[in-house]
C-alpha cells in the first residue's frame, strides 16, 4: 500500500474524500474521527495540487493529501466530493468511470433525473438506482428542514410549504466566516446601526469596504435578503433550490413552495421558519410525537420554560433541532415551526458521510 | 403660559408627549424637530416624576419635562403616549376625561372595539370614530408591513398572510439596545459560534450571563425565535398581534395569518419576509407600480444590481422599504416580498405623530 493511505479495516471498502482541506472537508474529517467505528479499508484524502502533501491525522493515522487526478481514484469504492460545482461536474464522472460511487455535495447533479438526491432518513431507498454512478447531497438550506418534513410527510402528506430562512455566514465558506468575524471586530464598541449607512461607513473606515465582502451588504448588525445568484423573475438560486430539491427528495413533484432566503450574522447553523400544509389534520401533540421518535431530530419545545432552538445553542451538533411547533390558527392542516441545523454537518458533511455509510453497508 | 411650554403657533392646538424621555419619546422629539412646520400652539413634555425637571430642546426652545399628573393634561388637545401598557391603561383614559384625544402607542387599547387602530395611509378614515377619546398605534412589527399590504389590498383584496420576522433589538427598548452592543463587544475578536454554547459561555465569562439579558438567549451571533410573552397553544403575544392587528387595520376580520417572530442581532429596523395571497392575480409589475406610487414606500428592488433593502442601509428613515418582490411560482394570486421599516420611527413614534397631525388637521 502507498504512503498516502491509512489502513483501518484491511478488508473494507476504500473511501476517498475530495476537497479534504476545505471548510466542509475539515468537518468531514471531524465526523470520521468522531465515529465509534468505520467500515473503511482505506481512507484517501484528495485536494487541489496546491494542498497536496499536507498531512492530516485521521483516526490516529497521519495521512498525506494527494492531488486530484484520474489515478487518485484507482481502487476507490466511494468518493465523497466537497468541491465547487464546476470541479464536481468535471471530476465526479471521472471517479464514477473508475468504478467509484461519487457522493457529491455540489449543486452540479442535484436536479439531474438520473442522479438520486438523498437524505438517508427520508429516502435511503433511492440510493440503489444510480445510473450515472453519482448520488447527490442536497443544498444545506433544504437539508436543514428535510428530516422534520420527511417525518411529517410520511404521516400527513405534505402539500404546501412557505419558508423563510435565517442562513449562517459559513454557507459561503471560510472567507465568509472570516468576513463576519472581521465585521464584528470592526463594529465592536461603536454605536452603529442607528443611521442609514453608518455600518457600511464604519466598515469602510476599518478597511473593510462591502465591495471586498463575499456578501452584497454588511452582515454584522444586519440581515441580507440575498443568497446565491439571480435566477428568473427575481428568485435566487438558493430559493429555487429549496423548492426543487424539496420536491425531489420528498418525491412530491407538485409540492407548492415559496421560500425567501435571508443571510443573518450567525457563524454556523441555518434556521428556518416553516409553514407547512398537509393533506390531513395534524396537531402539535402528533407532531411532537413524530419528532421525538426520529433519531436525527431533537425536539426543543417548551415555550413556558423559554426552551426553543437557537443557532448558537445547537451549532456543532448532528441532529436537526425543532421547536416553536404551533398549529396554524387560520390555515387548515397546517403547522408553523422553527428548525435549526448545522449547515456544515447535517447540511453538508454529515449527510454526505451518512450516504457513504449507507452505501458501504450495501457494497 | 407656564415655564414648561414652548409657544410655536399661538393659536394652534396643544400637544402633549407622555414618555418624552424614553427611547420612542426621544425619536418623537427628533421627528418634531425635523418637521418643516408644525401646527401646535404648545408642546408639553410629560414623563415619570423621576425625569421631571429635565430640559429638552424642541424646535429651538428649551422645554422642561413635567411629571405625569391629571393636571398635566389641562388644556391639552392631543396627548401622545409612549409608555408601558399599564401606564397607558391608567392614564390615557384620564387624559381623555380631561378632553384630550389620547394617541396611544402601547398594547393596552389596540384590540378594544371602541378604539380605532390607525395607520394614516391605510385607514385614516377611522380616526373620527373614537368613543373613548383614544386612538391606538399598532405594534411595530405589524406596522412594518402595513403600508405595503394596505396599498396592495386596496387593489387586489388580501386573503392570506404568512410572515416571518427579523426583529431588531430596539423593539425591547434602550436596555435591549445596550445589551446587544455589550454582547458584540464581548464577542469581538473571539472565534465563537462554532460549538454549542460557546457564545453563552463567552458572554458569561465577560460578566454578561443570559440571565441578566432582556432576551431569553444570546442575541449577538445568534437569532432567537421568541418575542413577547407566551399565549395559548405556543403562540407568542407578538405573533398574535401581527395577526389580530393586521385584521383590524386592514378591516379584514377573516384574514388568514400565520406569523413567526424572530429576534435578530440588528440594532433598529424590523424586517419581514411576507407571503401574501390576494383574491385576484397580481404581477410584480403591478406591485412595483403600486409601491412606487405610495409616498410612504421606497421601492428598492433591482436584484440584477443587488439592490434590496437591508436594515443597516435604511435605519433612521421614515418610509417602509420594499424589495425582493416575486410572484409565487406555485401559489395563485400570491406575492413574496421583503420589507424593512424603522421600528422606532414608522413602527412607533412616526406613526403616532402622523395620527396626531391628522387629528390636528381635523380639530
Amino acid at each position: 500500500m502507498s504512503e498516502t493511505s491509512g489502513v483501518i479495516v484491511p478488508q473494507g471498502p476504500v473511501l476517498a474524500l475530495v476537497g479534504a482541506t476545505g471548510a466542509v472537508g475539515t468537518v468531514m474529517i471531524d465526523i470520521i474521527n468522531g465515529r465509534e467505528s468505520v467500515p473503511w479499508g482505506e481512507i484517501r484524502l484528495i485536494a487541489s495540487p496546491r494542498s497536496a502533501g499536507k498531512k492530516i491525522t485521521v483516526r490516529g493515522e497521519e495521512l498525506t493529501v494527494i492531488a486530484l487526478s484520474p489515478e487518485a481514484f484507482d481502487g476507490v469504492d466511494i468518493a465523497m466530493f466537497d468541491v465547487p460545482d464546476e470541479v464536481s461536474a468535471e471530476w465526479a464522472p471521472i471517479a464514477a468511470a473508475k468504478g467509484a460511487v461519487a457522493v457529491d455535495n455540489s449543486g452540479a447533479f442535484r436536479m439531474d433525473p438520473e442522479v438520486p438526491l438523498v437524505v438517508p432518513e427520508v429516502n435511503a431507498d433511492q440510493i440503489g438506482a444510480r445510473p450515472k454512478g453519482i448520488i447527490a447531497n442536497p443544498n444545506c438550506t433544504t437539508l436543514s428542514m428535510m428530516a422534520a418534513l420527511g417525518a411529517l410527510h410520511r404521516e400527513f402528506e405534505l402539500r404546501e410549504l412557505v419558508v423563510a430562512s435565517y442562513q449562517a455566514a459559513s454557507g459561503g465558506g471560510q472567507a465568509a466566516i472570516d468576513r463576519l468575524y472581521a465585521e464584528i471586530a470592526a463594529l465592536a464598541g461603536k454605536e452603529v446601526g442607528v443611521r442609514a449607512g453608518d455600518v457600511r461607513e464604519t466598515l469602510e473606515a476599518a478597511g473593510l469596504p462591502v465591495s471586498d465582502s463575499p456578501f452584497p451588504a454588511p452582515l454584522a448588525l444586519n440581515v441580507v435578503p440575498w443568497a446565491g445568484s439571480l435566477k428568473d423573475e427575481g428568485w435566487t438560486s438558493e430559493e429555487l433550490k429549496v423548492r426543487n430539491e424539496s420536491r425531489k427528495i420528498l418525491g412530491i413533484p407538485e409540492l407548492k413552495v415559496s421560500a425567501t432566503c435571508v443571510r443573518v450574522p450567525v457563524v454556523t447553523t441555518h434556521s428556518l421558519a416553516v409553514h407547512a400544509t398537509f393533506a390531513r389534520e395534524v396537531t402539535v401533540e402528533q407532531a411532537h410525537k413524530i419528532f421525538a421518535a426520529q433519531p436525527s431530530i431533537v425536539l426543543v419545545d417548551d415555550p413556558a420554560a423559554k426552551q426553543f432552538p437557537t443557532p448558537a445553542d445547537v451549532v456543532g451538533g448532528d441532529p436537526t433541532y425543532v421547536g416553536r411547533v404551533r398549529q396554524a390558527l387560520d390555515f387548515p392542516n397546517t403547522l408553523d415551526f422553527f428548525v435549526c441545523g448545522d449547515n456544515l454537518r447535517k447540511g453538508a458533511a454529515l449527510n454526505t458521510y451518512e450516504i457513504a455509510e449507507e452505501l458501504a453497508a450495501r457494497l
